[in-house]
């Protein structure tokens, strides 16, 4: 547990949906908020989640909403970072604590260097490693985060305390919570979640626009569906990802390539012992991270 | 359904492993057979089949059991189908059926024309599309095949008359039967199961043997548990699969690492609506291909 409480009096979560959602129900179950205000994703999502009782109050105006807030979660799609950002920078008052819950670290410092300049110490980018399943605040429960976890990128400028209380807030919603660089954030989810999407949404596409798709498709079996189940993420939200970590994921699709055209040069060679050690390896290592709990 | 009924009085199941035995429980519930003998795949497997009737009695003699069979499944590791093939060639009874169940389908018919060029009129090269995920006789059941594909290669020589008994072996376990050339099945498999394993083996491959390894693992989550769940299969059998279906498998391998290097373009100029565009394609006929039940 974090040597600190989490507390906010006043809670604006700009983007009411799955992660948003969920964060205000746990906090709330966990008596840890006092008023929360949601911002924009929609009128019916909106209208949902004062309904349930995910916020206390809906708001139209970010500058309206961020007033007088202690902490403020950005929940949006990360191509509205900017705006949201440009929209509190002149309202957020001196101490208020920001935080967010992109996909990608490098991209969301490289906004708030700009755009929120004077206010770094109070600024906490975060990741949880939930919810890519389902969106909107229909889905949103006090339990999405329990057990999970959450990786914080502070930078230089970050205050300790500031880290400390947004690592208090996650704890009170039931997750683990991990610190590390913005860059090797990017790094670690550019190889076990950007890569493996980039993968299967190239084979999905690849079979898609094959003049046999059709027949392809009727032989498909569960294998397939679940190797493919990623490829049924969100094309906006993957591009922007894909996007933000250019850099990142570039690298490891050379990588992967370079792996692919070994894997063709033994199967050229018929080279049965290196095939059987390089899927022995994989289903080995596969394996002993499901024992582990993966 | 067939035109024809199926009934065996003497059914020889050579592996009585998972498909073997659910074939042979199908068949017995159905009223389709007279006698079973197991062949193979283990004293203790054996025992165990024999102890729940999936058989009725066991042998370790190939040759011994095959005498004055009617009809002769193979359900064994395909790379044992020459070994297999070759002991029941002597003593095959001149109008005893014979078919298998490998994932493959060329390299069967290259066994039989060079090991059974006499019988191939009643060779009937088949593929259940079921079953993966577990192996052994404990996990057989009368319900595997029930709703499930099942594909049947014949070639030129094999007599229609022997190809409508297959279908009526497997319609009478529940199956759907689809016939096409062993090429055409090999090319097919090829796009939608061997090269989805090869993808998954070589992403836990290249991810287990880095040296940050451990720490990509943590961070690994239920998308990836997913995409790489075909990587937690036999090495051998896989090995087996990708030499049996060598040029088909490298031929989709380069069309797809042609792939990979389109979407890294796209990336590396940062052409954000090439890439929505490939993602939109692949989520969008994969979410037709699951409302078509896929």
């Amino acid at each position: 547990m974090a040597a600190i409480d989490f507390f906010s009096d006043k809670l604006v979560v700009i983007g009411v949906g799955l992660i948003g959602g969920s964060v205000a129900a746990a906090l709330r179950r966990a008596g840890r908020i006092g008023r929360v205000v949601g911002v924009g994703r929609g009128r019916a999502n909106i209208a949902l989640a004062l309904e349930r009782g995910v916020i206390d109050e809906a708001s139209d105006d970010i500058a309206a909403a961020v007033a007088g807030a202690d902490t403020v979660l950005l929940a949006v799609p990360v191509r509205q970072t900017d705006a949201v950002l440009a929209a509190i920078a002149p309202v957020l008052g001196p101490h208020a604590l920001v935080t967010d819950a992109g996909s990608t670290k490098q991209d969301f410092v490289a906004s708030i260097r700009r755009l929120l300049p004077e206010h770094l110490e109070y600024v906490v980018p975060g990741h949880p490693i939930a919810g890519a399943e389902q969106t909107g605040v229909e889905a949103a429960t006090a339990d999405l985060f329990q057990g999970r976890k959450v990786v914080l990128t502070p930078i230089p400028e970050t205050a300790a305390a500031s880290v400390d209380r947004v690592e208090a807030m996650w704890q009170a919603c039931g997750a683990r919570v991990l610190r590390m660089g913005p860059e090797h954030h990017d790094r670690v989810f550019s190889a076990v979640s950007h890569l493996p999407h980039m993968l299967a949404y190239s084979l999905v596409h690849m079979i898609a626009t094959r003049p046999d798709a059709q027949e392809l498709f009727d032989f498909a079996a569960s294998g397939f569906r679940d190797f493919t189940r990623i490829a049924g993420s969100s094309p906006e939200m993957w591009r922007d990802i894909a996007l933000a970590n250019r850099e990142a994921l570039l690298a490891d699709l050379d990588a992967y390539g370079m792996r692919l055209a070994q894997l063709s040069a033994s199967l050229r060679a018929s080279d049965g012992e290196a095939l059987a050690r390089l899927f022995e390896t994989a289903r080995d290592a596969r394996n002993a991270w499901l024992r582990r709990g993966g």
